[in-house]
């Protein structure tokens, strides 16, 4: 990776997206010397995010440059577009190319359907953790983890440590560290409870039965990849 | 405020708002249970952030109904507003009645020019904290700051604080432990340089010459409207 020059980054954008792990890095990402930071569409309309934040794409998939930079968000959008060969084709192709592969929460379990995880050491949102392996991956307990050319953020919010960590990468410590004060990231978070082992338990175990139907699914999904992987007996 | 029903939350959308001043926030307060989250716009189409990501207004600021909950992003684009009157008049009259208002970075600033700050604690964006007394605001040096009503977060992604603060003091801390954890906001930065008195001087310097215009242009709109204030003599 050049330490100048043009650079592209370009973020998937899906009705569903959780918008802050796209909003996140682009506040970041789109600060870097030379970046340009693209939405490419799954369609070419507005998108809703989980929450119903409204946004727009610059482009579709297929008018995407081959991109230095593949930002690929999470969100319960994901869900629909695990078996979806246009978006899985398209991120296998861009992953082929770029410079970096950098997927936040349940952004990686759509480069696992991809087919991307295997033999690759990764993170991905608390409450699918455990499916990781199902797509080949070497699952890691980090907020934030780097394999090779891949990049991993935890959950939602990681994606603002990923994307500075991954803009010292591209352009240097003291840039990164300019856009830190720039953005003013010195967080304060009110409370303790943005991990599973530092939430109190019945915090916990609300937030765990909020989402069980949709990780019930997210497990299905998983394990539909995986028996359709499995070497024939 | 209930402890539930219905909650209308609306932000002020605007070409060149700084994004992550709004999405934040709405990461956060759209998680409430009952709320609504809204965003009315200066305009009725699309709007560009200060660096290019493109969101849409649900309405526009004479659609918006008396709101429970008034947020103010900032961002480059809030220069254009502190003269305009039908913006600062929406301001006050929502501020009104408005259980909460709360601004985010340059966002008080706005506030302060609709002549919401005289005789609060304030906080705003680090390069122009030094302005709030011209809006007869008394300034705190921390990243949130409530006074009555009034909650002020200092820069950008301190809205994510701010807004977690909002939300335990709107449904209760149970609650906004819960969306903390679904947030995963057990926040890991990187460097530490996400305050001036953290930053490596060089990194200050640089980023303070970057906005220097900027910060130039906004103590002139400061100056400008304390001495329309100021009483003849």
């Amino acid at each position: 990776m050049p330490a100048d020059g043009p650079l592209r980054i370009g973020s998937l954008l899906y009705e569903g997206v959780d918008q802050i792990d796209l909003t996140g890095p682009f506040e970041v990402l789109s600060r870097l010397p030379g970046a340009t930071v693209r939405l490419y569409g799954v369609g070419s309309g507005p998108v809703r995010d989980d929450n119903g934040l409204r946004l727009l794409p610059d482009a579709t998939l297929e008018d995407a440059p081959a991109l230095d930079v593949l930002h690929v968000p999470g969100g319960s959008g994901q869900e629909r577009l695990m078996e979806d060969g246009r978006v899985l084709g398209w991120l296998r192709r861009q992953a082929e190319g770029a410079a970096r592969v950098f997927s936040v929460c349940t952004g990686a379990l759509l480069l696992g359907a991809a087919g991307l995880l295997e033999g690759r050491r990764a993170t991905t949102y608390w409450a699918v953790h455990h499916l990781l392996p199902l797509y080949g991956a070497v699952p890691v307990d980090a907020r934030v983890v780097a394999d090779g050319r891949f990049l991993f953020a935890a959950g939602v919010t990681s994606g603002l440590d990923a994307a500075l960590r991954l803009a010292a990468e591209l352009r240097g410590e003291a840039v990164a560290q300019r856009i830190q004060l720039e953005i003013a990231y010195a967080p304060e978070p009110p409370f303790q409870s943005g991990r599973p082992d530092l939430a109190p338990p019945e915090v916990l175990a609300a937030a765990t039965a909020g989402m069980a139907e949709r990780t019930a699914r997210r497990s299905a999904a998983a394990e539909r990849w995986a028996a359709a992987r499995r070497p024939p007996r």
